[in-house]
């Protein structure tokens, strides 16, 4: 019989050893399930949150950037402060432009402090620019607003940080904020819900490729 | 004289001081700048990327998400290809379906392996993302190319890492890649030219708080 040849008896073995480790896989998948469902399950609370991308590695704009994208797609409105962005027109501006009844987009910065030179300025631009933050975390009609860079501006003291955590505690019970920069100052990592540190591990830049359209603006 | 009073004088006092803390800063920034702007020259390199976003944290999917809103932005044609995603409908996927001439988009898995509990099943699905996969990489009119969640099936050997390896490394010059998920394969990160680890520093689940739409889907 066919069935008693070498080969087929050793097809037939591998056969029982596939099975196994599909089983296998299927017990573990169970057991994880359970652990996964029961955690979900006493997660309850619904509830606006603060979320905050600090750290020095890439991913922290363009993760706050993604959420806003999810929250179009529910069809939820939108506010976005850039506080550092704004000298030059980036894809996220060009693109978020093209929705002004879903989205209100405000890039009120003038670059990196080490290129407009002039503190006086600066602290001006940034307190116009939270004046703008305000208006959103006073609008319950809002449902996510994106303070992009707003932590280079409190660690350079441009902002007052006990009117930004006032401000962003008073806000809308289900309004969700998120707030991005290097340099997060310790208060505001306290107050936050949910802190990511986006760790740089390897960078093209450091490796001679220059920052470039789609990846960095 | 007004100005010999003690009270003019003080002032005069403090705003020479404020006037020295703005040159002391404009000085600190001017050495700042030439320090960063030595930096930025020396990187002339441009050339597409290989984005490999890892980590427990949050933020790796939406910051590839927010790349693909940047490319947009720039009237670059993307393609998403989502290897665990797609069981449930997500904001990114309902937003990014409004764009079917800039974006194809298709989410290919049916959730995570511990609710699939199918290896099988779960080893098919991903070879047939991949295939969708491949036809990006092979496509030099598509800038962008995000594999969300491919570290996890690569992770799960539920696809080959010479394969993945072997299409990342012949596509398109100018193609961009992001890459993301946990558990991500040290091959992998060795191609990857930026790479940054999501790291939790805090994260809302764990306090009682659901997933919630906006910022997790």
């Amino acid at each position: 019989m066919p069935s008693n040849t070498p080969d087929s008896s050793q097809n037939i073995a591998s056969e029982i050893e596939v099975d196994d480790a599909n089983q296998r896989h299927q017990l573990r998948m169970q057991r994880k399930k359970k652990i996964i469902d029961e955690k979900i399950a006493s997660a309850t609370i619904k509830r606006g949150l603060i979320v905050m991308n600090c750290g020095n590695g890439k991913g922290k704009s363009s993760s706050g950037l993604g959420m806003v994208m999810r929250a179009l797609g529910h069809e939820k409105k939108v506010g976005v402060v850039q506080f550092i962005k704004g000298a030059m027109s980036t894809g996220e501006e060009k693109f978020l432009r093209r929705f002004p009844d879903e989205v209100e987009f405000h890039a009120m910065g003038e670059g990196y402090t080490w290129n407009t030179q002039d503190r006086e300025r600066d602290v001006l631009k940034a307190n116009l620019a939270w004046l703008q933050a305000q208006r959103f975390l006073r609008d319950p009609s809002i449902s996510l607003v994106l303070l992009d860079e707003v932590n280079i501006a409190l660690k350079y003291h441009y902002l007052d940080v006990d009117m930004v955590i006032a401000d962003l505690q008073n806000r809308p019970m289900m309004q969700h904020v998120i707030l991005t920069g290097r340099g997060a100052l310790p208060s505001l990592i306290e107050i936050a819900d949910t802190v990511t540190e986006m760790r740089e591990v390897k960078h093209a830049f450091k490796c001679g490729v220059g920052a470039q359209e789609c990846i960095e603006w």
